[in-house]
């Protein structure tokens, strides 16, 4: 492996130059920490998606001695905009600000670059289009990938958590506390959840690692998700602890390393174009 | 259940007055099948997608008595363009077609719209974004649904077929095979498939009904897809039949029947704003 | 003439690697059917201009041995929207479908591209303007031409309509019940139509194929439309025939096939760039 | 008829308060000129089509009491864009600048906004769409107009011009010349012209106010253009004479007077939304 | 320096070879004047910003023989659209109509393109953004370059004039008088003018030739400026004369002499790529 | 002043709740600060425009209590995208950002929108037009405000500095070294400078704060800003020092600070709206 010697892992705290020594190596890789800021219920703060990005983004970078830019703070959840705090952009400016970015990225040589999305699937739909349609359109000689705890953990959560998961549940709580301690309210934890057979008949699963009905996908708005809950809470956090952040962060973090190891020596097909 | 007794269920069948009488009932619910016209290996005809989509709404509609529009044939395919008769829509032009079909649909009070998807997959992020969005900023009094094999079948799949299934199988085909036997080329079926493994390293899993990897979404162009798969293959076919193909058809169609019914007796919140 | 001998015209029939057989020749025409959902009246289905620029498409197509996209369902039609079953795509929309279509077809080598629209003149400005931008502006190497009823019966209408037919009129529907009868309700057939000179002042002609007068395009929305025609006809339907709809259509397959024709044997300077 | 006593027709030679005074009457009209800069020939300006839309506004404007906009002097032309001094909008860029200046106009409170435009056909895609879609969806209350030499001089040109005339000829030449001497090249004037028949193979008509072809529209481009007419003359100009621009001038402005009396006395249903 | 032996400094009055020839010479500058169509006060004619940029871009032309496109009369001038007259574009639409100007002239092998604003400091984002985007993305060989009032005359002005200018003061008021003396109701001036004290709390200044306050910009809608400056005018004109308008406007002339001999001898790396 | 007791000023550390509840306040005044990820000399970080904007909206939001969005790291500039590090997003883009969130908050009530601006002019184009139009078109009871370096410290810094800064110079290297000491490599300070007069030929001011030459604005690309600069220095460095940066950033919290005392009391026309 190359050595990393810079005095960061972070874009924003290097200067230029510094930038432009790592791109001397062979493989560029770079990370795209993509978050939201969002509703997570009584006791999870607006930022939590953007911190698990961040965090996961940084650690991965700090054991792999790669490059991250800095943070986009603003994903797209339209569906909690109802909540005060909720901070959404629409999809397509979302994907123009993905492209953009990684246009510049390409522009600087940079040849893999791994987005890291800390908003639980709901950015993937303009994550994955953006980048598809740039590797395809225009930038087919770089790798594109794109990172969620929905897959980095699709199993594992499973193994960590004891309710189900969807939102400003027991995991990403238990995240927050394991690395943002001061972030979660702990006198604000719940046990609400979200009747999920009774508000979407079956149709939509309610744990978002655990076994999914044979559904058809119902479109709800921030209005009605203030009617069915009033405090936010989709998923019980009343049992997060840090060890199961711990757990979980750790596991997905090792998952993404490993993700890393793999980019370092892949020769395949995909983001080789001259 | 309110009787159905117009000549057919598709709109561009009917005349105006006739799409109107339907519209005097409560339950206002109408199909849009989206597909895609798109490679599909050897055997599959690049319609397969719309026929798909085509034939759940058909079958469907006509089990419970709802309404269909005219199909879209085009859907949001960029990883399969460097194969001929590939036709995709850019994603920001499919929401724009999805949002501009919607609108007209509303205006004439339908309140119910169940977007059917053909394209496994490849098409939700511009079907549910465009369908959120408009819900959540213009359309509160419509309820939308997007139903996919993949949701679908999400278990039955695994009881049916007997080899992975990505794009091009064993299931697709024998659903063609059962409903359009005449388009499909049964001296074209194939074992082929690819090694998702070796080119993917474990992280992107080869089997789209089966268990997934932990996994990180790798994005790969049309013009690497040409040299992993030359041609266009990634499932095996060999072991389609006409048996599997009804099987898979009649099981979501079921399902999705089982939908309407619970769409028309839903009291809830979802699609109830003034 | 270069012998066709694939099982059908229409692509989303065929496979890739049939559609790649197709693209050997030197003359890769493709036809582009473009129809519009709207009402067409009482005794009309809303998709009639679909149905015209299929069986247009696929009658020249057969008969001269060329391909055929699957056809887009829905147009132009901001006028019509007042009425149940009009599915209209903003301007924008179309020009972006059509754009996106076109490139893909150019990128897998076809060199003429047809436009065969249906729905007279409406989708024209959309049509004809993406295609003219593209040709310009990417595409300098294909020949792109757009067909429509309006110019290729220009004369011939006169002489097989004994009525002022602007829409939903005695020739569009004549078409309509030779080609695919079951779709008139021949008990709605009205001779309502709408009076121009008083709605219009004479400004606005209200037969497309009759002489038009010294005037100014005066724009009315469907509301508007509505209160002037609350049937939907604006042209008597009642002396339709199925014989007047033969000579009106073969006269169209006809002139189309010129068209075909003269583009093989074409050495000019349109559309000949490296 | 309403008294005028502004000292200029043109809103940019009039203060505000003067275009305030003018809206207190009942018929709120506003004429919009739209021209062109591109390649008229040897012998005319680049701005020969904005020159016409300007004579025609300020003449009937005067003639009749009513105010003029700005003109835009860019329209729609790419297809002469090889040609230096032509100065083209893109299709959607027109049509946008035709919808910021409809919506301000509307916000004052003109109701009848009359686009004149001075480029024959060309234009027309981008600003018929435009009104067209703005009055279904934003201006109800606004009745939209759209005149152009093709249509206002439809059977008169004939009686006037001695050859076909489609670009450069000698109509749009004579009207130059009859009201802007100074603009002609006359010792550049030609008998050029482009032969139809043998580039467009009797599918498109070298006549705009001749008889048609039963035709097909074939797309150039620019580049085409300046090999099969490289001096830009599409018509012969030689037989220009100030007396064939007045007849041909003057026929227009009374048509636009009958129309501007007409739109004064119209009570139909077109533009009258509350 | 190169002569200047057209008969007009305006595209719009030459024919496109008169254009070509001018473009034989090897500095190719090209002058395109922006004005805005706007309210400016009781005195001023709606129009004057582009006759400000009129007659710069003529009187600097005609001295240092350089061409001129047509005028754009149309700016971007959102807070003044509550006042009758008033004609303003989108900012995102006045930056394609620029572009798509600069687009055709840098076709044309025009390589030094000198935008002039009258419509000081408004136009600006549009203008400024629209030409440096270009230059960066696709134009590297052009020069661009923005020219504006408030700029040119940053300090001349403060010599001259005896009153805060802002917008419809005396400035600009004597610069019409000097030029178009027609144009301004001299029955009109007027003392009024917007106390910025007063409204915008000292962060905004009311002389934008003056010293401004260590200030946060501050923004304003057209409704709310009815209310702080009922007549428009934000400064006074009262004091206006035409020898005052020929120092303003034959100081700014100069500058621009200046500027295009500059350009002329200029070899250094802006606008040098191949 | 009402009390502020929220355990952050920043929304991304607070529940949507402590959000909800700052909202019942009078004065609902949000900051957002907007930055750059861009190069900044070889002594300066890459994010040091958006530690500018972070730093000003945290000490005033403390100081005054009130709320700030999280930072928007990522702005407009593209004349600095040939140095590795910088990600600038296009102005359309950062417009549609700044759009998106502002109407995030004017739906959860936030009535006075202050955008703090670390990227020294360059962002202004897109920030003061996208909430000009939005408060026009949009937004009307929200007052929108946008604070910049160059305006807050428009006179002090020419106190404070000893030379001329443009980009990466005294001034903002200073500040960092008081805020964020460990951002800047003591070791790279730099006497490098662009030399204005000799690239821009005196039309262009190398001192965003000195005396202003009478100007025209010249256009450059980032890879002409390589060549007139290789190392990415504009101004000189080296006599940076902390205690310039404390009086430079005090100076402006300070401002700033009077700034939100001023919106508490505001009781004038802007941003009243029902």
């Amino acid at each position: 492996m190359t050595e990393f010697n810079l005095p960061s892992v972070w874009i924003q705290e290097l200067t230029w130059q510094e930038v432009d020594s790592y791109l001397q190596r062979e493989d560029r890789i770079v990370i795209v920490p993509v978050g939201s800021t969002e509703q997570h219920g009584p006791a999870g703060p607006c930022g939590l998606d953007a911190y698990v990005a961040i965090a996961l983004a940084e650690d991965v970078a700090r054991r792999k001695g790669v490059l991250c830019t800095p943070p986009l703070w603003f994903g797209d959840s339209p569906h909690h905009t109802a909540f005060p705090g909720t901070l959404s952009l629409r999809t397509e400016t979302l994907m123009l600000v993905i492209r953009d970015i990684a246009r510049n990225l390409a522009r600087h040589r940079f040849n893999r670059i791994v987005l890291i999305n800390g908003h639980k699937g709901s950015n993937l739909p303009a994550l994955t289009t953006a980048v598809r349609n740039l590797h395809e359109e225009e930038l087919p000689g770089v790798l594109f990938a794109v990172a969620d705890p929905l897959h980095l953990a699709r199993s594992a959560a499973g193994r960590i958590k004891e309710r189900p998961e969807h939102h400003a549940g027991e995991l990403e709580i238990s995240q927050m506390l394991y690395k943002y301690p001061e972030l979660i309210r702990k006198d604000r934890l719940t046990e609400e959840w979200v009747d999920f057979e009774n508000v979407f008949g079956g149709f939509v699963g309610g744990d978002l690692f655990g076994p999914a009905p044979e559904g058809v996908d119902i479109i709800w708005s921030s209005r009605e998700q203030r009617t069915f809950t009033p405090s936010g809470s989709f998923s019980p956090s009343a049992r997060m602890s840090a060890e199961k952040g711990k757990a979980y962060h750790e596991h997905m973090v090792e998952r993404l390393s490993e993700f890393i190891d793999w980019l370092r020596g892949y020769k395949g097909p995909i983001g080789g174009a001259a």
